[in-house]
């Protein structure tokens, strides 16, 4: 398990699971027969939501003839990456390119390849309910600078009330779920840890290799919480986890990110081992904490995190929005 | 001018410009006749560097009939983004769909669209150089964990040794360039500072909102100079940045991630100003250092970055990397 982050994977862990496994290796098996997915009655309703950078789109759009039985689909659309195999197809005298711009050595064109060679991956929720449709819509984002005093009056509370849980994160320490997974292990009750792959890396390549560390101890919750008397736990995570993913990997410590989120997406403390040059989602400085930065300001002051305003990003329609607007820290 | 990471635009800073120009609108103009570049005697020789996420390879190629010949060229093949004039042109009955995977409500096809739907942007350096080459070239990275005593022994003689120019700042800063892209302007030569827009946004949407504060103060090279002395200049850039951005684009400063870089790209001291919605190059938690929580590091201890590890990461073949290997502290 560990983190449910995935944006284009839709609904509960099973589906989710079994989604990412149809990789380019299980689309030989059924990918050649004709989608029973009707694209000739669906009609484009609203761009939900658009990555420029990710060329990526998520569209909402009406399946059927007449307006009274036609059902919501969401699509998914996004560009493939380059591959190897497809190069050498994509950059050959069969190419249509056209030229767009030329400035001495330097020159921009249009290409336009075979079909067979340009795909692009689609996904379609199909019918798809309101939720669905808003859980794609674009929404803004707002930076929160969340005091000392808004963690104890709404945050904290928030939390509290919502009563996430971690049902599966105990399942893991214990180990009733993915004990397959686990990397490393320190089971001191107090100063442990387990090491386990994050389920957005598939482990066929270190470019995105991407771990969490899972705290024994129970009870904390994020940073917050975090005080000097954690600091060997916090010490073994860091020296312990960079040595076991260098024996494990071959990827010394110096080409790791650790770093907790703040928010982090469950409420059981657990910290982040990314690949350096992976350009991992969550790593922005709005969101990511890095471990070493984290001891270093326990160290100085071991009451650090029940002092500082921490500052994170929230969507327009999170609850906890809608609290910090109520207690007018907005 | 203002920053420069971009990594497709290669060249000087007046290549640089030229072809940023030349986006869709200048696609229309000289955009239909067949590329002069001769993609029939062009040999793959290496994948240089390739972005699963962004879609986005770089090639290096040799053009010409016979080896003794043919010469270097770079290809920078770039999928590009779905626009709203032709995503109905792909979701439509003569798409070519191909289911991949089923389950419940959810499924995941392969589409096909025809070739003028789907275009690739695509770059072409010829004849490239030795160093066009190398620039490409996808390169390890690793974290350095830069002491006080590192920043006095490796990092600032590192900085002096080079005598990077910046000239172009203090242009901008007299208003010998640039006078007429000026957003705003404290002209306090000790607390005040000008806001442009950074030269990778094109002002056309806010969604990739990018401006840069300069201070008009000489002589501060990077966050490393910062001291207590300075926390009226920063307050002014925070103020005065948001207000002026608020009024200019109707953006609220609580939709702005407002940041340094460590370490910058160029030493004299400035400040980025993004979108929080938008994933901007640079933010990732290895570099940038949110200003509001500079601001409080520096009312906690006026001299915190001089005595603070600050953390980076460099590319394996960056001489400061060479300097830190070279005193043993890699």
């Amino acid at each position: 398990m560990a983190e449910q982050q995935g944006e284009l994977v839709p609904g509960p862990d099973e589906k989710k699971r079994k989604l990412c496994q149809s990789g380019p290796e299980a689309a030989d098996s059924p990918g050649s027969e004709r989608s029973d997915f009707n694209l000739e009655s669906f009609r484009l309703e609203k761009i939900l939501r658009e990555s420029a950078r990710d060329k990526l789109v998520f569209v909402h759009g009406k399946v059927g003839q007449n307006n009274r039985e036609a059902r919501d689909a969401v699509i998914i659309l996004e560009k493939t990456p380059f591959s190897e195999e497809t190069l050498p197809h994509l950059l050959n005298k069969d190419a249509d390119l056209r030229l767009q711009f030329r400035n001495d050595i330097y020159s921009t064109h249009h290409l336009h390849p075979l079909p067979a060679f340009n795909e692009i991956k689609t996904t379609v929720i199909y019918p798809a309910t309101e939720k669905h449709i808003k859980k794609y819509l674009k929404q803004e984002m707002y930076l929160i600078n969340e005091t000392a005093e808004d963690y104890k009056t709404i945050t904290g509370p928030y939390i509290e009330s919502q009563s996430f849980s971690i049902q599966w994160v105990y399942n893991i320490l214990e180990k009733k779920a993915e004990a397959d997974h686990i990397i490393y292990e320190n089971p001191d009750p107090q100063d442990g840890f387990l090491l386990i792959p994050d389920l957005k890396w598939n482990q066929k390549q270190v470019d995105d290799l991407y771990l969490i560390a899972i705290c024994q101890r129970r009870g904390l919750k994020s940073l917050r919480d975090l005080t000097g008397e954690h600091l060997s736990m916090l010490q073994n995570i860091l020296q312990e986890g960079q040595v076991a993913i260098s024996k494990r990997y071959n990827i010394p410590g110096s080409q790791l990110r650790i770093y907790f989120h703040y928010q982090p997406s469950y409420y059981h403390l657990h910290i982040h081992f990314t690949a350096v040059s992976y350009d991992a989602p969550g790593t922005m400085v709005e969101r990511a904490h890095l471990l070493s930065s984290v001891i270093e300001n326990l160290q100085t002051d071991p009451e650090y995190y029940q002092k500082r305003t921490l500052t994170f990003a929230l969507k327009a329609d999170d609850p906890l929005l809608q609290r910090f607007k109520e207690a007018g820290r907005m």
